[in-house]
């Protein structure tokens, strides 16, 4: 078991461990009461036995349909009541168990029903492990815009069981993994190195391995979240990948997993940055070679660049029309930039895509 | 003009003055930009011009119908959407211009759009100038639960101009008084006796008695709002008259003015003291004396107290079916107790309304 402690107004801890036991010592050491659980639909159907040594402690469960669809006020509201039916108080505590769906919006009920109950994640992904489990961001979407309405909001513990990403599906282990190449690639070579030379153990889900990379792309993140909770300036590092990336999500309607979009993103930003020559093409190599080997995508055919180009202007990161970037800048470091056009990124998507014909 | 400082994590200002003139020079020190604002119909209508001297930066405007109905789902859902309409970013500003109710939706949505806008507040009622500008809450109702879903939210400011209580109708401002009475009698003896030795002045409205007394309940607010910000504790002791006051609030379907149930909340409640020794009989007199002189009731007729048990065991406030009660320990102290059970409340209720036959 590791602890790495989030160091905020009210600091909380992140426990990675492959094993659920730890969970009911923290509630009886911090003498939680009553749980009451939001988790969705494929988690409850593998799961239902996780809560099994503290059952009498469950007041409710609430089970949401998997997807990005369920992130609706509407859905919101019918949790609201479900707790006020269960006469769940702000001693209560939520259990946020699931992927980034459920961390969302549970994240977003715990902070606002009664002003605030107590949160515990146990996030089910490796996405959600690595990345939004860590930081307190939650939210829900509204007219089809992501993520516009939310809060921060920090849990009480984040409790990592990697032996939960044995259950999942490749497709969201791979999503996933974009992820944590965008940890190593942007902030550190160590972790970058150590994927490539045991990226056969992690595609196999070696629990050790798992262990490792989650707790090293945790500790990045809780470095940054204290240096910058509210995202106001060096906690857009993370979103390495992220401006191309959520471009892509929207031009595709969300038929694409966020990681899979990520993927593409850092593609097309290393590839600006290697015109820049702020990274060389040994570097985009490798980029290319680590995405292939778990089977990300590393492009995608744009049909309507003026549209994209639009999409891209719309991003809720831009800041008086310029549009935020990041850039890696050789192995583990990059650069935050606005200096980048959005013609500049259509060129050189498009460039890049003529360059693969 | 005051300046009162609220020490929180992000410190901010009080501002107490009795012309708007300083607004504007608060903007330009803090380079303030866009500004959005909030407001409510009534208040639109007399002072549509207060921003006249910059007008410039306005960018919007969304006029709520006065009243606590305004605090549902829909009306701030279609907030959202107007600032989306306005390309409203995050450091955009948020003007709360209004009473209580304007300053619940307004912050509740500066504190969720876009994970956080600025927000200034400038409360146009004694009752929102002395009592909720200050601390952060914000929410709103669902199924006829108030403000069941907020969140603790501080502002970048908090103007407080007295001259605009002078437009208040005479309910209106009789209704703040009993919150500042409230402040004298569970908090500060001086300001108690200030009450009784200017009321003719303050009934009058003279300006300099109303930024004393306004002043004086924002320094008492705010340092226990310092000493415990997400209300766990100490901040409980602003309640007095609020348990009884609330029940009579739902009980009567909120036809009756908050600070009025909380007129006669203090009584129920200070005749609880008094039979407890807590308070003697002059103080008693002095509060009921003190209502009755700004015309505030101080008794209501209840035709089903089992319905008015059930409701104050249902209390948002309650934790473990404890009801929490403040009751006044002679002039400028009270404590907080869950000592008395429902049945004493509502038997002390019908004695003391007995007596008045």
């Amino acid at each position: 078991m590791k602890e790495i402690k989030i160091n905020l107004k009210n600091p909380y801890s992140v426990i990675v461990t492959s094993t659920n036991s730890h969970l009911n010592f923290w509630f009886e050491q911090k003498k939680v009461g009553q749980l009451f659980i939001i988790t969705d639909q494929n988690v409850d159907s593998i799961y239902a036995d996780y809560f099994r040594s503290f059952e009498q402690k469950i007041i409710g469960k609430y089970i949401i349909k998997p997807g990005e669809d369920s992130k609706r006020i509407e859905i919101i509201l019918d949790i609201y009541r479900a707790l006020l039916k269960n006469n769940v108080d702000r001693r209560c505590t939520l259990i946020a168990f699931g992927g980034g769906v459920v961390g969302d919006i549970a994240g977003f009920v715990a902070s606002t029903y009664k002003r605030g109950t107590n949160l515990v994640y146990i996030p089910t992904t490796i996405i959600s492990q690595t990345d939004s489990s860590v930081g307190g961001k939650n939210g829900f979407n509204l007219d089809g815009i992501k993520n516009i309405i939310g809060t921060f909001y920090q849990p009480n513990l984040v409790y990592i069981d990697v032996n939960l990403i044995k259950t999942l599906d490749y497709r969201n282990f791979k999503n996933g993994m974009a992820e944590v190449i965008k940890y190593g690639l942007s902030l550190d070579e160590n972790l970058f190195r150590f994927i490539e030379e045991n990226k056969r153990a992690i595609k196999e889900r070696e629990i050790d391995k798992l262990k490792y990379i989650v707790s090293e792309c945790v500790k990045l993140k809780a470095g940054i979240v204290e240096r910058d909770e509210l995202d106001l300036g060096e906690r857009h590092i993370l979103n390495f990948g992220h401006t191309i990336g959520h471009s892509v999500e929207t031009m595709f309607d969300f038929n694409i997993l966020h990681g899979e979009a990520v993927a593409i993103g850092m593609v097309y930003e290393s590839y600006i940055a290697l015109k820049r020559k702020l990274i060389s093409e040994d570097i985009f190599d490798r980029l290319i070679k680590i995405l292939e080997y778990f089977e990300l995508p590393t492009n995608i055919n744009i049909d309507n660049y003026k549209r994209f180009k639009d999409i891209i202007c719309k991003d809720k990161k831009n800041v008086d029309n310029n549009i935020k970037i990041v850039l890696p800048q050789g192995i583990g470091r990059a650069i935050i930039t606005t200096d980048v056009k959005a013609d500049t990124i259509v060129q050189n998507i498009q460039e890049y895509n003529r360059r693969l014909l």
